[in-house]
């Protein structure tokens, strides 16, 4: 216990939480979601201003991690995946349109910049996940969730993120050094996939069993220690298995959502993830430095060049991906527009690709940029759009919107 | 990020979680209180048997050190000092005398055994406060909490907690290796005094007007993050001036009760407290070794004879107390009883002794004995003397109660 300040750790937790509320508000008040204020109290915190976050304080990132692994829990909670498929073709040809495109676009830039085969795929990976919660609330604070064009966008974000999970359990295996063979891919996507598949089935038959008999536990907080439980478990028991442990937070969500337990599960990890979840958003931004984005410096001129390169393909690959299911009679430029923004999975890619070795720091701030960028501008966009119903329908019961 | 095996303490810390409520159901069952099982599922878990929860993890400790802070900080926004103030005399008197007779008790024995001073004043003082968590639970299973011997007892465990404490920090400063002069104690006294007092008179002027603003704030959970932010700000606070970080979470609570929105605040922060507050006993609970009361090993026969003879003052000197305001015309018994359990803050004592290195695991398990077993008799005699009442009155609309 010597060997940890934990005075000091309390103090830097205040500023944290403190400065993400702060800069959350501000963000709120001109006009865009939440989460961008966190992400830019990290780059305030962090290596390129006050330098108080340190990319290598220890706990801090434990803590991100399990803000991360609540954030993906709370994500799993609200998505009903029987509604998802009755929504049908047209999300998923969004969603899939709206993976292939970014990725290849993303691979293809970084390869002919002659970066590197590995960072060009993560590079490309970071291109593909759709911020679900960051569109759903763009689309409840219009009042627009119940429009035609706004059920796609949610549909396609929700696949997206899940293809951008699988995405991530095989980048996160090649970034830890597994040779990239067919092989060694189609083993890495067969676990992914296989733990996902596995963990629904046998979770489906075991979970409900188990959650009926903690509910005959009369202590306040059971369905909130059980929801963690099982999120954490999970994430341990995907993590052993070869897989990405925010696959197994997010199985978690999706099979206690099933639960007459859900609604008051959600109520208590969201209370916990409103402690936990900035934390990761914080540490993730401490990690920008943006110095990086000085262009008098002429070593960073790559960075934004690529940066640049990286938007361009990111909004392009969605925004053509919006046109893909060309039976679709409603807008498309919504669809479009809507899939914009990228978010938690983004960030995360960048995450592994940098701790991993694979990003330098100026690929990572260019990541980075490209995250924040598409997530700035799809909000003003979707709002000239889509004007907003004043009267609308109500935000959405989701906890995960509230993330913003 | 790589020095941390979190999938490990993913693991760790769904067993401990797990633990804690399965022991805690199990102590229900049996009609103890469900800290006790947290401590036992500690036991378990910890050095004595299966080993998993090691005392040097420093992650570990530092969750648990949430823990209590956020436990410390639900008692304050408990406590309405005003009220306390109006039942007076009686509590007061039965809590200074039950602070006074079991730390005389405890020092005396102690000193008379042989005992260092410095090691028979932290004993001592390891017998100084009761539970008022335990206590109030008990008398709320009961029905009870109306009758005026509950209002005295209750009022006097808050007392009691509040002294508790002020001597928490004068040992605090002791077992930091400050000289014990009559001058070093009555200045750690001053500035545990101190600090209290001027933290409720500034924060009494700035954080309703803190408060408000935040309320302002249109984003969810920014009252669960503002209480946090106090308490553990605070409690760096309190530690930057020399005194206990648990005073400081412990006047964040008493200065938010009075705002409006101390019930959502009371809420999110249960919420929190489900997660974290069971950390803190099972790490506690884990630092017991039970093989240091096996009678068969003569070495283990002075903490047994130590440990006992604690039990016999922790139960008399309380005992007593109940007896010490002689207009009373109710039933005094019960008061005494109604003091007995000790809890959190012995539980403390004893692991600033243990980690101080002044308590050596023989004294420290001799405590812990002490307070489990305290904490063990009270329910059952309170049961015997106060009938339950079928119909009584509700539990009070305490989260703290909650913890058991």
């Amino acid at each position: 216990m010597n060997h940890l300040d934990i005075p000091q750790l309390l103090g830097l937790l205040v500023l944290i939480l403190g400065f993400a509320k702060l800069f959350g508000f501000l963000a709120k008040q001109v006009g865009q979601p939440a989460v961008l204020g966190e992400l830019v109290a990290g780059v305030v915190l962090g290596a390129s201003a006050l330098g108080l976050v340190a990319p290598k304080n220890e706990v801090l990132h434990f803590l991100a991690e399990l803000g991360v692994l609540i954030l993906l829990f709370e994500i799993g909670l609200e998505i009903d995946l029987g509604k998802l498929l009755q929504s049908g073709g047209t999300s998923t040809t969004v969603a899939v349109a709206g993976v292939v495109l970014p990725f290849a676009g993303g691979y293809a830039v970084c390869w002919s910049l002659g970066l590197d085969n590995l960072v060009s795929i993560v590079a490309g990976a970071t291109l593909t996940a759709t911020s679900v919660g960051i569109t759903a609330r763009v689309l409840a604070d219009l009042g627009r969730l119940q429009d035609t064009e706004s059920q796609i966008v949610l549909g396609a974000a929700v696949i997206d993120d899940i293809l951008g999970l699988i995405i991530l359990a095989v980048v996160g295996g090649l970034t830890e050094g597994q040779a990239i063979t067919v092989l060694g891919v189609a083993k890495i996507t067969g676990i992914a996939f296989g733990f996902l598949a596995a963990t629904l089935v046998l979770g489906g038959l075991i979970v409900p069993t188990v959650v009926r008999w903690f509910s005959h536990v009369n202590l306040p907080g059971t369905q909130t220690t059980v929801a963690i439980m099982l999120a954490f478990g999970l994430a341990w028991l995907a993590s052993a298995a070869g897989s990405a442990m925010i696959i197994g937070a997010f199985a978690a969500g999706l099979l206690l959502r099933k639960t007459p337990q859900a609604k008051e599960m959600g109520k208590g990890v969201a209370s916990l993830g409103h402690f936990f979840v900035p934390i990761f958003f914080v540490v993730v931004g401490s990690a920008v430095d943006v110095r990086a984005f000085n262009p008098v410096d002429p070593a960073n001129r790559q960075t934004l060049l690529v940066g640049g390169l990286l938007v361009v393909v990111a909004v392009l690959g969605k925004f053509l991906a919006g046109y893909t299911p060309f039976w679709f009679r409603g807008n498309k430029t919504v669809i479009g527009v809507g899939m914009i923004p990228r978010g938690e999975v983004g960030l995360i890619f960048a995450q592994m690709g940098l701790s991993s070795g694979i990003f330098d720091s100026g690929l990572f701030s260019a990541v980075t940029l490209m995250v924040m960028i598409t997530t700035f501008m799809a909000p003003p966009l979707l709002k000239l759009l889509f004007p907003p119903i004043p009267l609308g329908t109500e935000p959405p019961n989701r906890t995960y919107t509230a993330r913003g």
